[in-house]
């Protein structure tokens, strides 16, 4: 085939063409708001202009420690500024971040350093001793900077790192640093550890092109504008904080920094920085509806919230409408920079009954505009599955906005692209209007008598029941039927005597008989750092329980 | 040096490389917002979902007309569906759409034809001479295809072309017509002619990458979401609508068609179909607020409008605004796409006087968020010239929204692209604030005595002169000066005896003695389709004017 016209002297060069990345986000921010707030911590503010060259000072003072391009910098800290100046400092040298989760142990700490080869450790003070630990056990060590935040109100006898301050290391460092793209936008920009239920976790990597156009789908989304005030309740850990780490500096909004999500803190900060936007898991949905009256401090405005990594109750939107939010329900995972998928409004919507309305909004949608596409397939087969919200397939995903692929595990990775897309390893169904609806992980259903039961489903259920504050249901090993629901659920605190027969009366009432938890156990619930119940700590108990 | 962890095994496959493209917008929109009004004409509304099988359908019959990848397709045609409809069709098969202006002569147009290559010529009843005409001229006669608008009201007589129907053409067409990405996203999507002033146009291509991003970049500096109603007075074969084609439907907004910019349309359709945003030069701005107040019927929103093509004159702001609507200026040419700068707003400008707020409001301002930079520099040696508000350069702009490059004419492109910019040809200056302030075409500027005098200054006090329409200075050769303003001015229709002495001593009451006009035409301004003034003709009838 000749080529055609427009294949002749049309080439890239400096002028039309530049590799994406959310750093030019931060430059834009800097050029043309300087002075807006751009990071508020505790009872400080600083604007775009200082973010920038606090970012420009960390690039700078890492490149002096002898950290170049596609080197690793390591961060175990909450959502404190420095985290969030890494998400910036740290590519502006081409090197790539791994924000840790602060609740891993020392052992599953050195184990990411290692992985990773982390250049740089940022740590601070409050997990000096978890660091210590993990540093010790990683043969090529880490140079260790430590944060001495304080917003923090660390314990007598928090250890000392022995290491450079933070505001040190980076007072060494040039405000002016010139920072260029990478030469291809494909070049990694961030590590990310999934908290893999078994063996070792695996090391995602973001680009640049997928952060930038990522934290675009998020402004679109979520409609972030210059006037957002975005409280960070979500880990920006998590996924680089579902890349609003990016997002809200491409909007010019401010970061309000938490060290510790609690709706102490988060209430009476909502009013008094006017926040307009906050995500979380709905367990930490549920965490502010159900926080005492006392500390629910009112505010004037309606707070625009975006949920995600489980599905939120109905009875959760419902309260958190009634609190002064309005839910947005996104899905996505480690593996696709967060959210890929989003509950998108329909008007018609509005006129649903509440319990209807909620159960629309509780789906987790269609693809983000960023995103290329979703689908609800057979894994083994590829075939697409109905619109016809009954048949089962797993949620396939597949763009610009998904990992790069899994560090140092080819294996892995090839296993995640079968058949050119993402296997995210959800259930789902897909309505007749496109929408899909996970049901489960494929490890979490429940199979008894050969019928599948979701555990969301009974889920669902339990959360509805007026005396219930969390609830989580797995599979229990059943000699007749293989495997019965068996339920784990926390009582509101002024529930009084709620029993198993009310919980399994509750559940006759609103499920399918089979659908009926066989088994209901009170208590609190295991929780990952993020929020999310851990099914497998519940599976064992569920083993392991007396007849 | 050797390969970095990051460079192993994390390749780009199906499931997380996309190219990016225009296309997956109006394919979201249609699986996510299938009812939702998409596009309307006259007393026709139809769906997203329509709205795409149209464009399916058009894709599917150019395939058969033998059009393949590659292959110009050339439309002449108003704002209607047609058109619109061709910014999707036409890529989807992987060819280019040429969307012509509509006010050029035959030649021009036939020019234009053979230079692209054009293999179909979609060509609005309305042109059908024109376009007989141009045809006439071409060697390899493009296969010509008839718009017969059932919303127009052609005059008796409009000749008839002879050619297949366009409603008949896509009724060939397969609804559900497969299209593909391209393989890549530097693929041409359009090719747009400038008009130039002197010698042939030259063809401005466009690629999907930029179109991708400049539309993302149009919905959030122009605030569009699903509840966007947009309607056309801005013409789309202006850089394809300055990528607001593609625009609106990422936001899944509706596109409401419009034949022909008149108050007495624009008015009545603001308030029938509850119109958010519409974009136009300053001329139709112009247009809108002088209309008579009998056409003028209220609306009970703030109607969002985007200017640019030339700056806002401060009077044309403030009318604007009385009048219910609000203005941003933004600021780009055919070679970027449409808008790459925007004058973002700054919340401490509502504290200054009109007169000041409207000076801040009308200067260029700053890079879209899309856009990579933007520089006021010396094109000589490339060197940036100070944020000083005085030194004068010219607009350079580099990014993803800067074209591919001119269609056969490299030697235009290297000159263009000289240094790694795109040089504007537009003189400008920069404030402390970063923001950018064009003073004139570089060819506008008048040199009178040695001195620079920038002929939009002048403008900007004769539109401040309560009975002036629209006004014009070029410069006119002047024996001992080198040249001298001169002004061309259309009074108001209720102005009264408006005289040049008038004007003059206007002029010197507001403007330094230099800058004063020696010369004053009064009538009306040629302009182009665009609403842009012609001053290559208003050059040519100062230099012939007598003494």
């Amino acid at each position: 085939m000749a080529a055609h016209i427009y294949d002749q002297h049309l080439d890239k060069n400096a002028a039309n063409y530049a590799p994406l990345t959310p750093l030019t986000f931060l430059d834009r921010a800097a050029a043309v708001y300087p002075r807006r707030a751009a990071v508020i911590h505790g009872d400080r503010t600083y604007g775009y202009r200082e973010f920038d060259e606090r970012c420009r000072r960390l690039a700078g003072a890492l490149v002096k420690a002898g950290v170049g391009p596609g080197d690793t910098v390591a961060v175990l800290a909450p959502n404190i500024p420095a985290t969030l100046e890494a998400h910036y400092g740290v590519p502006m040298l081409g090197a790539v971040l791994n924000a840790m989760n602060i609740r891993l142990d020392a052992a599953t700490i050195g184990f990411c350093l290692a992985h990773g080869e982390a250049k740089v450790f940022i740590v601070d003070r409050e997990f000096a001793e978890v660091a210590r630990k993990a540093v010790a056990q990683v043969e090529r060590k880490p140079i260790v900077v430590a944060i001495d935040d304080p917003v923090a109100q660390y314990p007598a006898g928090t250890p000392d790192l022995g290491a450079i301050e933070y505001e040190d290391f980076i007072a060494g460092g040039d405000p002016g640093f010139r920072w260029r793209p990478p030469r291809d936008e494909w070049h990694a920009i961030t590590l990310n550890y999934t908290s893999g239920t078994t063996g070792n976790p695996k090391g995602v990597v973001y680009h640049h092109r997928g952060a930038y156009l990522n934290a675009l789908g998020d402004v679109l989304a979520f409609g972030l504008s210059s006037r957002a005030v975005y409280l960070w309740t979500l880990p920006m850990f998590h996924c680089n904080g579902w890349s609003y780490t990016w997002a809200v500096t491409a909007a010019a909004g401010t970061h309000v920094c938490l060290r510790r999500v609690d709706p102490a803190l988060i209430y009476p900060m909502i009013k008094r920085h006017e926040v307009t936007h906050l995500c979380g898991a709905p367990i930490v949905l549920n965490l502010l509806v159900n926080a005492p009256e006392s500390v629910k401090v009112p505010f004037d405005r309606t707070v625009e919230v975006m949920t995600g990594g489980a599905a939120p109750p109905g009875a959760v939107i419902e309260a958190m409408e009634r609190s002064g939010f309005r839910v947005t329900h996104a899905y996505g995972l480690t593996e696709t920079y967060g959210p890929n998928t989003l509950c998108a409004w329909q008007t018609e919507w509005q006129e649903l009954p509440l319990v209807e309305r909620t159960k629309m909004m509780a789906r987790q949608g269609v693809r983000y505009l960023t995103s290329e596409d979703v689908m609800v397939a057979d894994p083994d087969t590829m075939q697409e599955r109905p619109f016809d919200g009954a048949s089962m397939g797993e949620v396939m995903l597949r763009g610009n906005t998904v990992m790069k692929g899994y560090l140092k595990n080819p294996s892995a990775s090839e296993a995640a692209f079968r058949g050119g897309w993402f296997h995210s390893g959800d259930l789902a169904v897909r309505h007749p209007d496109g929408y899909i609806e996970v049901k489960d992980r494929s490890k979490d259903i429940i199979i008894s008598g050969g019928e599948n039961i979701s555990s969301l489903e009974v889920e669902e259920v339990l959360y509805r029941h007026p005396k219930v504050l969390e609830a989580a249901v797995v599979a229990r090993p059943d000699p007749r039927w293989g495997e019965t629901p068996c339920a784990f659920v926390t009582p509101k605190s002024d529930a009084g005597g709620l029993t198993a027969d009310e919980i399994i009366a509750w559940c006759r009432d609103n499920l399918a008989r089979f659908k009926v938890p066989r088994t209901v156990v009170f208590g609190p619930l295991p929780k990952t750092s993020t929020g999310k119940i851990q099914k497998f700590v519940l599976r064992e108990q569920a083993n392991a329980l007396d007849g």
